[in-house]
């Protein structure tokens, strides 16, 4: 930029280095500019962040010198394109567009066709030959500007064109001729003064730009997405070109490779003779971009030639815009292609194997949440279905079989190899046996993170929740879909969990393998990474998949899980033993069955660490409903005296521990002998749900008595430590650690108890509202809350550090399968963290991408 | 002490300003020897808590140069009282007692007698001319030597005196004769290697005390009370004098005051020829300390003089301990004296009075907590009753009436002027009608914090909860009692809610009035505080009652509270509206109902500040039991959607107000609209359950709107706050600030979050475990978790005056009302508590006590 200028920059002058002073989109069209010569790329110039700034700290006042400059940059894109604004004759058109240094979804977007007015849209459809064309192009922008620029709602624009369509007796947009898409504009004309200045036009519309930037939107967005207020909008002004001047013209969007698979070979689609939004609106059939070959062979291969430069210049997969006027190439956009798992691992390898990117800027490129979908069965792509009822997509994959309304029903047609398909209001401890047995969940209540959800994935079960148009009758056996009709126990359904949609028919289910290409790209992450993976499991079958999927170790192993299902009466007798005698007996029966379970994992994990949380959930989930027993009888009375208002706050966790120490001794013995009898077990014994540093005391005592009757010392033979998943654990995390040889971040109860914000209350009735009124973007229970729930966590390892700088550090909520999150945990010095099976390579990919962001590999 | 001494101190040298250095009890016998003289206390000395530290550096050695230095003590001791330890004709006995800066009940006590062997108690026998005396006196200390310094089960002691009881027929310790107790000392000595030598029997008891100090129950006692290990504590070996030598001999404790009323006169028991532990045993019948001056005359005249010295010397009512030994008057011990409430006062006011105190230092004398026990109803203590089952006095005072199972009943009987006791299982928030109804109410289970308990303290009816033994039949209406009999609806009752204590009994209930002793006390407080007082007061009358008890103002208003009871039918249809416009309907006819509520407490308040907390409980309080409905019908359906898993986490507060905004908006209109008849007018609005800087941002919206329409201005005419209840606003407070003119911390839900910890189904189920465990001393729902949920609320008020230096901040739990916890809240920089209305007393009392300690006044 010229040292005379402050405030305006032609795209000739800019690069993507300065996205800040350009913002995004303008950055990326001076890159392009840049690389691809003046003459590919439309000419026009950015207004930048700064005047902005000037502008909102000036009071909406444009600071002095930019309405200069602006008028002189407009005078060098008339003298480049040799037309002028608002010339009747051959009016020059441009674009005006929003761009913020990140992309704000809540802003002012885009006015085209600027430049028009009742004088010059004669002039264009003369040049153009084309009457229709150039109505339509006006009516656009007086509708765009009005709607756009003035805010004016766009319902009333809506309205006159049905009402025209009507009068007309047409369906489409494109049936209007150019004399109603005339007197459309006229009406248009009579909802605002619309400004017949070119110059008018172009002053209101970046004004508006930049006054958008502090509309409620934008702020309420920023404050969301922690963007500072003080970044402003850049504003693009750029030359229009038309892909709809006859047969040697076009529009297209172009790939660098195959958006789907990821083949090195460009896809893409384009229309002869239109403008880039028919091609995206689906209006007209469009033609696979191979096709341009043929039809404009020059610009094919200029086309073919730019994508490679693009994507070696970005080092990424490119996604484009172009137009093609009247034979010559335009280049109008660019940026990295979004695309599915199997396309960004495909892309990855190949990028490697072709020397464009090196394993770490190819890591850079996988969206590490997509490649859980890479391990679950899923519905054939296909094949068509029809949809019958949608519920929310909680955990990946399809899955197909047997309607049935209980876990037991599930557990019996398992035995008889019948695929299932488990179908409940909601879920909870009690149903987890069925998701073993079943095929996949499918719920009427619940989000992504209900019990249903985290179970499914916990498991690899694909799963539906929150389908509420389902009603679902458990007593009745039956199933009734929004149309009235119903499926009863042992009908057929199949449920796509990828989606969240259910359909009767029979669709082919495929189970993909790990692929060689995502075997090579989980190997680079492992060689950069930090932060070590483990799994979260609770069988010997959990175990080994862990294991397969490259987990490190299990880093939550929920003992209770082993007491559902078939030995829930035995766990039923050790809470309703009348006096110590029948309780020890009973919990004495529980023993072997710990040892065999825990002597099954240790052999499965072959020396990896185990980690055990002794028991955790509220009593009475192992107890039957108090209204299935006799009224009067002693069994409802000691079921109904162990209901509790609200059994997420109460007798759980080491309260329970301290309460019936026998049950913690049974588990702690049980672990030890295992381990005594598998070589080379490493295991590590978790306290879940300590507030006081004289809880875990007291449990440190009783585990030390077990050890030392086992003969097992600590530190050699296992390690004892404390979950901390409540705020208090966290705010004494110091004199926690005097007791504990690790910590272990529970943060799923510490974001129910740190926000008072019950994950399956809450997810239910509040999420949607929260999300609409722009309060929450996701759940905090999806992704750590990191100005509140995270600080715990990183006051928590603070202070656990200050008492013992070598305390070993552990993830294992749900979170610790979640990219952003896993970003967070790396930041903070956390040492593992631990996920469900399926979200194991997530974790691996999403730890090396914190460690390439934070340049420490 | 002279320079050459550093382990070891004489009575004669010390003051009670060397606590630290002598413990409590060695100061305060320094001090009595320094201002009565050496005669008239029994001599002896200090090994001070600087030689225990010493020693455990040393690894369980004593110090270089202690031994020498007891041994010189001892021999001063010796001369000074002409006997030598161990001379069989005439020994020196000694007591040998453990004495810490603070008392700590948990650790080694008391050896008395000590110098007795096989050799001396002959001597002893023959001196006292009393073989008996010489032989019990000889059992007891061979008994309290195995028992204390060796830690000898004192099972097998108590076991050997039943068997010696047994064998000679007799019931009584006291029926056993010299040959019994010199069987007993022979069984006892078969325990242990009784030491014959005194001088190792004074070593092995010195050390064993310094040893207690590194005990289990030592450490886990000052872990709980964060009493610091490196204190140590004092030895105090000091010559045994004998009340028992006759009719010119005597035991006795002496209160400087009457230790009941409070009366200018002292007050106390004594026996003739008797040890001070038969006065406190009461196996004889003592004699007031009145009789004193016929029997033993100058020793009365003595005594009398000296609780005056001992009074103004210490500046409090003084409890002593004295022995009459031969005539010869000593002093064994002063502390403190433990008193009522209305003794507290009285002597308050007298000490002012009388010039013996100023009024800060009467105000420190006074236990805060206690004088709520002054303002309620009470049984009269002159009538004897007969208790049929005993619960937890949750709420202070007598009640009694008929028995009633439901709030209606109890409404129903209130009509018609009919004294009603409510009796629930538990109660919720659909009971609070009938509280208000009721004279007092009675539950089977919770604590001293539970709902019932809450809300009975909240209004000032009697309470007694948790009364496990009670059976309570709702559906059959009949309440069964331990002895198997009942009580059915409209039976009589009487509860202690002081006690505990339930009766069929008709005890007269008498209500004391605010004395005018209280008012001067109080009023000297309101004189020296800094916190300002509120009260939590949901009704007019309850508004009255908080400014007759000094209140300045409402700290919190529960509006949901007004929604009970008649009205609820009301709320219920907001809730089960179908359709906006039914919604908007049904919230219309509430909305008068508010504004004249509000009016009335507004005029109640007559200028003082009302803070409304909008609508904060879950909507299904408001609502039926689903089952109560009929099966199937719409009705059910929309209950059974609305119950949640853990309430307490649910659809709550904040959350609801953003769900359904037109029960918010209604509120705040009717607040200014009521706020605009009453001239002076002070209201400020307050939203529950913040998490989010973006809710409150949104409720600010909200109530500026109405505030519009009403024609209302913020900070003229209102103020706008949010409750800090949950952990996540403490970490974010700096945000949520931006929107807040004032904080009010709920420390209830706070401690229920921070801790994770549900207030209804810990306290009973948990909490008693965890206080035998010793893990907590209290409930932290009593007093506010200090290392924990108290470090949240300081956070959160750092934080807040970061944003706004101004920022007011008042806390509204039920911490407000407890003395430990405003002594936290005054240090924290709180501008106000506010608290039930029996508590505001209390309160007054408690922030001038906490200003006096921290010298601010």
């Amino acid at each position: 930029m010229s040292t005379s200028r402050r405030w305006v920059q032609d795209f000739s002058e800019g690069s993507r280095e300065q996205r800040d002073l350009l913002g995004g989109k303008g950055a990326n069209v001076a890159e392009m500019t840049r690389i691809l010569g003046a003459d590919r790329v439309p000419a026009g110039f950015t207004i930048t962040t700064a005047a902005c700034v000037a502008y909102m700290e000036g009071g909406s006042t444009a600071p002095e010198g930019m309405d200069a400059e602006v008028a002189e940059a407009l005078a060098r894109l008339e003298a480049h394109a040799g037309k002028r604004l608002g010339d009747a004759a051959d009016p020059l058109l441009v674009s005006v567009r929003s761009g913020a240094r990140e992309s704000m979804p809540g802003m002012m977007d885009t006015v085209l066709n600027l430049g028009l007015n009742d004088a010059s849209v004669g002039g264009l459809a003369e040049r153009t030959g084309n009457a229709r064309f150039a109505w339509d192009s006006y009516r656009r922008f007086v509708q765009m500007y009005g709607n756009v620029v003035l805010g004016i709602d766009s319902d009333r624009f809506e309205e006159a064109i049905a009402a025209v369509k009507a009068a007309r007796g047409v369906e489409l947009d494109t049936d209007l001729d150019a004399a109603a898409l005339e007197e459309l504009t006229r009406t248009f004309q009579t909802f605002y003064a619309f400004p017949q200045d070119p110059h008018a036009q172009l002053d209101g519309a970046i004004r508006a730009v930049f006054d958008s930037w502090m509309g409620d939107r934008a702020v309420t967005y920023r404050r969301l997405h922690r963007i500072p207020d003080d970044w402003g909008t850049a504003v693009n002004v750029q030359q229009m070109v038309f892909g709809n001047k006859g047969d040697t013209s076009g529009s297209g969007v172009a790939f660098s490779r195959d958006e789907v698979t990821g083949e090195a070979e460009p896809s893409g689609d384009f229309l002869v003779n239109a403008q880039g939004e028919d091609v995206v609106s689906g209006v007209r059939n469009t033609q696979d971009i191979r096709d341009l070959r043929t039809v404009m062979p020059e610009a094919h291969a200029q086309l073919m030639e730019i994508l490679r430069t693009l994507e070696a210049h970005y080092k990424d997969m490119q996604d484009t815009e172009f137009t093609v006027e009247e034979g010559r190439l335009y280049m109008l956009q660019t940026r990295s292609a979004k695309r599915p798992a199997q396309a960004a691992v495909r892309f990855a390898v190949d990028a490697v194997a072709e020397g464009l990117l090196t394993e770490a800027e190819a890591l850079m490129t996988i969206d590490a949440a997509s490649v859980e979908t890479l391990l679950s069965p899923q519905f054939d792509p296909s094949v068509d279905y029809a949809v019958v009822a949608t519920g929310i997509g909680a955990s990946p994959g399809g899955a197909k079989g047997e309607v049935v309304f209980s876990a037991a029903a599930a557990v019996a047609a398992r035995a008889e190899k019948r695929d299932t398909i488990l179908v409940r209001p909601f879920t909870d401890a009690g149903d987890v046996a069925g998701f073993a047995a079943a095929r996949g969940i499918l719920t009427s209540t619940g989000g992504k993170a209900s019990h249903a959800a985290l179970v499914a994935r916990g498991m690899g079960r694909p799963a539906v929740t929150g389908a509420s148009a389902l009603k679902i009758d458990v007593r009745a056996r039956v199933l009734r879909l929004p149309d009235g009709s119903t499926v009863a126990e042992g009908g057929f359904i199949a449920i796509n969990g990828t989606t969240g949609e259910i359909t009767l028919d029979d669709v082919p289910v495929t189970a993909p393998g790990v692929s060689d290409e995502l075997e090579t790209v989980l190997g680079w992450a492992d060689g950069i990474r930090r932060l070590g993976v483990r799994a979260n499991a609770d069988t010997p079958d959990d175990a080994a998949r862990a294991v397969e999927l490259g987990a490190q170790g299990i880093g939550l192993c929920r003992s209770e899980h082993m007491f559902l299902g078939e030995r829930q009466p035995l766990m039923a007798a050790v809470i309703l033993a009348d006096g110590e005698q029948e309780r020890t007996a009973a919990i004495e029966r529980l023993r072997p069955l710990q040892e065999d379970d825990y002597e099954r994992i240790l052999v499965a994990l072959d020396g990896r660490p185990l980690c055990v949380r002794l028991l955790d959930p509220p009593l009475n989930e192992f107890l039957p409903e108090p209204h299935e027993l006799p009224e009067g009888s002693p069994e409802r009375a000691r079921v109904e005296s162990l209901q509790e208002e609200n059994p997420m706050l109460g007798t759980r966790g080491v309260r329970l521990g301290i309460l019936q120490p026998e049950l913690y001794e049974m588990q702690v013995r049980a672990l030890f002998r295992a381990a005594a009898r598998v070589p080379g077990a490493d295991v590590e014994v978790m306290i879940p749900l300590v507030d006081y540093e004289l809880e875990l005391d007291f449990m440190e005592d009783l585990v030390a008595r077990v050890a030392d009757e086992e003969g097992v010392v600590r530190g050699r033979d296992y390690k004892f430590g404390s979950m901390i998943e409540l705020p208090r654990a966290c705010f004494l995390a110091d004199r926690i650690a005097r007791h504990a040889d690790f910590f272990s971040f529970g943060t799923n109860d510490l974001t129910q108890t740190g926000l008072g914000f019950s994950r399956e209350d809450i997810e239910a009735r509040i999420l949607e509202r929260y999300i609409d009124v722009k309060i929450l973007d996701r759940s905090p229970f999806e992704t750590i809350d990191t100005p509140g729930v995270a600080q715990m966590v990183r006051m928590g390892a603070w202070l656990g550090r200050k008492t013992k700088v070598d305390l070993k550090l552990g993830v294992c909520g749900e979170h610790g399968g979640d990219p952003d999150s896993i970003a967070f945990f790396h930041d903070s010095g956390i040492d593992y963290v631990s996920c469900s099976p399926p979200r194991v390579p997530v974790a691996r990919l999403a730890a090396a991408q914190a460690a390439i962001a934070d340049r420490r590999f």
